[in-house]
């Protein structure tokens, strides 16, 4: 491959090459973002203390406020551009430069901001949407409680509405009502967007719950002091984020205007009458959920930024730093010219490279739908895009964190030194498997809608009722046979149908090998809940032993759409070089894989002895392929050189 | 298991005497420290300022030394009292505090300590030890340079001895020959054990280098400024260990008196002339560093402690923390009763188990080897001692830092506050796999002994010199077929000589399987080697492509000799019910190393593919059995009560 192919390209028009494929769509937004990180010198710092980070951060934020980007993830008619993509895309592009000011972005203008924007209607709009973009409305996302955090559906804050004065109530009834680990609470944040249960009585009706719902409370003077009824309070230092003000909120019967329901999925009248337009509890609560999909995306594709700055950190690195010179030779190696250094760090770029394409198709698919008129949104393709989501932002969250960790430790002592920013990178990170959605619940929600088709309904049934919901309704539960995209099917088409007869470097081998592997996890898995079922077993005892099961079943699906995703997109590249180097890069994304999983594949018998063999000199022989691009592979995440100009890199 | 056989023993009794399994020879040592913890709150802080938690690990230490623990490390005769176990242990234990004031014991006593205790001779043991027991003395250890981490040999600082003078003159010649992230450096030490290469002339001969040897060097004066010629800095802040002053030192032209040379393995007469008890300059240099054998002994132990307080946290709060309730029934599960959960933490809490047992041995065996005569010491023994304890270093320092970071993610968001201190305990415990030797560079080393069966004199050898030597030296390497320990022996000759046709909870099966795969490993990297050395091949490409080969010789070895502790320590608990817990932790230490290695035990054969699936449902079946003693097993790693009083263990 070095050879013929690349010989008339040079590294320079590879490196462009490789960054307009990862760039995609919203190239603009991010060279845009990319500049003002050079010219705000956007970068983690470890020599500030609290206050000054916190400062810090409302004034980068300000200092964004007039470069657009805030103003994208807001419709047109509301006072935005209605580039949503253009907005994810931005905040997405920060993880190259402090995720502190990421994580600030985010919960201002896609967290508070989309819930204003997609839960509220005119009325809130007009009245918020300007100040949120211009930050004179400064908000919080008011939703995690103390004692709920993956299970929104039991929070425990209430919003009682009382009819005498048109006014809702707003309390938390017990200590686990609390809202907690709320960023902005601690400090900026004047207005929250509470979650709540809505609780109201129509004329002669006995009051009853309606579930959760959205109000906008606030919280805070303009001076920044509790409103009476109001106790906010700081979580403290974390493991990172410093400039993240995170921070907790009780209520003790705050009383707000009728008004600041947001009240597109759920109205209360004048005299206490509730209306909705769905009239499904459950399906109204995942359907406000579901029109907040976008903060969960946001984080996917933020943490992949932040994985591919510790991964450029650490190749660039290991490209200047020598080691263990021979004694007798003048031609002391790099550090990543040892194949285990290779090992560590180049399969995690393959997987970027995957992982990158496929948040971009994300984001895309994103855009589309909340750029359109949402009352005419399919709610199958709705439901599918937050299973997608889903599957991205675990899996991608996951690679970065993993990322970072190898990163930190492939740079040694260095590594180590918060000078270098590695180790602000790493502990920055690490709460990305957390927050957004757990990274464990998150794969078994992705298993779950697989298994029930993505039936809606199945959203409101505890673990033993959704263990009973599958083994009743589903017969024959597969994988589609037929893949969605024209160039898979192609591919699948073109292979034998026994992997194990065909080449591994095709592609169409490998999405079958992806594909076959999804596909028996969830055969097996919807078996073992019928059979249990029939047997009359203990439905919370199934739940416990097939739990790893359906988690294997998610971390399946991720792997095979993944990959789908990088073969379309390589398809659809013209220059032959470029395409050839992201070809072997796509082998290493899946040699790496398999080899991972290497147990599992021989032991179904889905690869051979042989070619398990193969695949572990295969990950080798990659390694030592890529060896001579890792520079450019790097250089086409274009980080800022700001973000990559640290004492390690300059001195070696 | 838990009916029959443990009902004669209560829960607190079963804790006591797994405690008493776990806290081995020196427990009076460990109730010691950990009384000492409580006493003197010893717990990592986010709310001090850098010089604020500096001038908190001095106190700390001063607090330390009326307590008996700093003079432990020092013979009787140079004024200490001679118990090597008992210092060891004594460091170890603070694992369970603040790693900082661990890190900075470990300089000030282990390395600092351990350089003038075994390198030098009676008049540094006269001027010295006193002193660093009682912290007059504060030293640091000046070996790492910014150009050198691993690779000692090449250090290049230089120290030339003038006879004119009767002075030796320390110079750092280059950028990269500059003292790097030494603790105590930045800011407390006043003296530095420093290793530069010695160069001297006896009369009518050439100036020539000696080799690496150590000098005390005064840096500092009792006020705390450079002295002339040396100059400080700090290597500022980092991902963890906030309390340890790392610091850079550069040395220009600093002249010492001859004396200061720690002159037990090599000597300089006042007219120039060198002289060595060791004639190899290789394998003085190795002497020198494996009497320092101790820093990387204390180091893992230390990590194992760490390793187990973020475990029993973890563990603590996932039996109050309660979630996602079944919506019509009252007993909510806690967060351990998810299988998901167990699999997250009991196999790492059966790992704990299993290399805190097998450290405790290698701590013994130091305890042997330094207390007696090193004049009379098996050179073939302190060998062997060397390669276990960087196994076990490299061993226990990863799964420290697996551990940790996944008590963290279990702890989900409340896991990422400071308050809860295991976001405190994931940074400093991070750099444990760097320091006294990066765990890649021990494992190499461990793979590189077994296959020239320890020979001393391979040590001089880069990688490519060391290839030939396997290639010509070794005709059939494989691991001695009959075990070192009698029990172990036993239990082989009691079992199949095939381990698929034994029951694999039979730990005979098990240390098979092991062995097994050990031997496999260590053949076949031998015959690449010499199928390399035949074919003429590219000594550097042989190395290359067989790196990784080596890593998992490594890794394969370390398993092996821990499961072999383990089980020797098994066999000598006499109660039954203890016996049967600790068998059943044993099994599912084996099960989940098996289901990690899967694919490598499939591939070659060791393992059918019904077997495969068994390991994976024993994993699960084992979390099962183990669940109701979750809360013994954390308990016996008696982590002192304020190490564990954490809010969110406190509130759920």
């Amino acid at each position: 491959m070095t050879g013929a192919d690349a010989e008339h390209t040079t590294a320079t028009d590879l490196t462009d090459l490789l960054r307009d494929v990862l760039d995609g769509r919203w190239s603009a937004t991010r060279d845009a973002v990319r500049a003002h990180i050079a010219a705000d010198d956007v970068v983690p710092r470890s020599d500030l203390s609290i206050p000054e980070y916190r400062a810090r951060m409302l004034e980068q934020m300000t200092a964004m406020v007039p470069l657009g980007f805030p103003a994208d993830g807001f419709a047109a008619s509301h006072g935005g551009t209605g580039d949503v993509g253009a907005a994810v895309t931005a905040i997405e592009t920060l993880g190259y430069g402090d995720l502190s000011l990421m994580v600030k972005a985010g919960v201002q203008w896609g967290l508070f901001g989309g819930a204003i924007e997609n839960l509220g209607t005119a009325r809130h709009h007009e009245r918020y949407v300007r100040g949120t973009i211009d930050l004179d409305v400064l908000g919080c996302f008011a939703m995690t409680e103390t004692g709920h955090g993956s299970n929104v559906q039991a929070l425990e804050t209430t919003a009682t509405y009382l009819p005498e004065t048109g006014e809702f109530e707003i309390t938390s009834p017990t200590a686990s009502a609390r809202k907690d680990y709320i960023g902005g609470a601690a400090q900026h944040a004047r207005y929250a967007a509470v979650f709540a249960q809505l609780i109201t009585a129509g004329p002669g009706e006995e009051q009853q719950g309606r579930g959760v719902h959205c109000f906008v409370v606030r919280i805070r003077d303009d001076d920044g002091n509790d409103l009476p009824g109001v106790t906010t309070s700081d979580c403290g230092r974390k493991g990172g984020l410093p400039g993240v003000d995170n921070g907790r909120i009780v209520f003790d019967h705050v009383r707000i205007p009728r008004d600041d329901l947001l009240n597109r999925y759920g109205d209360v009248a004048a005299d206490g009458t509730y209306s909705s337009p769905i009239e499904s509890v459950n399906r109204r609560f995942f359907t406000m959920l579901g029109t907040l999909i976008r903060g969960r995306v946001t984080v996917g594709a933020a943490a992949g930024a932040a994985g591919r700055l510790g991964l450029a950190t650490a190749v660039k690195y290991a490209l200047v730093r020598r080691q263990f010179s021979a004694p007798d030779s003048d031609d002391e190696l790099v550090l990543l010219d040892y194949r285990t250094h290779q090992r560590r760090l180049l399969p995690l770029v393959a997987r970027a490279y995957a992982f990158a394409v496929a948040q971009n198709e994300v984001v895309a698919e994103l855009h589309e739908l909340q750029s359109g008129d949402p009352s005419e949104a399919d709610p199958d393709a709705v439901r599918k895009l937050e299973v997608k989501a889903a599957a991205i932002k675990a899996g991608h969250t996951a690679l970065a964190s993993q990322a970072v960790s190898q990163a930190r430790e492939a740079c040694g002592g260095a590594g180590y030194l918060d000078e270098n920013r590695l180790s602000l990178l790493r502990g920055d990170i690490d709460v990305f498997t957390t927050f957004e959605g757990d990274n464990l619940i998150l794969r078994q929600l992705v298993a779950k809608n697989l298994l029930t088709a993505y039936a809606a309904d199945m959203s409101d049934l505890d673990a033993v009722g959704w263990i009973r919901f599958v083994a009743s309704t589903v017969r024959d539960i597969a994988l589609e046979k037929t893949a969605a995209r024209q160039v898979v099917q192609t591919l699948l088409d073109d292979s034998d149908e026994d992997p194990e007869d065909s080449d591994l470097t095709h592609p169409g081998t490998q999405l079958r090998l992806l594909r076959n592997r999804e596909d028996h996890l969830l055969r097996t898995a919807a078996a073992r809940m019928q059979r249990a079922s029939a047997d009359d077993a203990d439905a919370q005892e199934v739940f416990t032993e097939t739990q790893d099961h359906l988690i294997k079943v998610g971390d399946a699906h991720i792997e095979r759409i993944v990959l789908e995703i990088f073969v379309d997109v390589i398809g659809s590249v013209e220059d032959r070089a470029a395409r050839t180097v992201l070809k072997r890069v796509r082998d290493l994304f899946v040699y790496s894989l398999l080899e991972e999983d290497l147990g599992w594949f021989l032991m179904h018998r889905h690869v051979s002895v042989e070619r398990a063999k193969a695949i572990r000199r295969g990950v080798n022989d990659l390694c030592g392929t890529l060896r001579p691009h890792a520079d450019a592979l790097v250089d086409a995440f274009g980080v800022p050189d700001v973000a990559l100009d640290v004492p390690m890199i300059r001195h070696g």
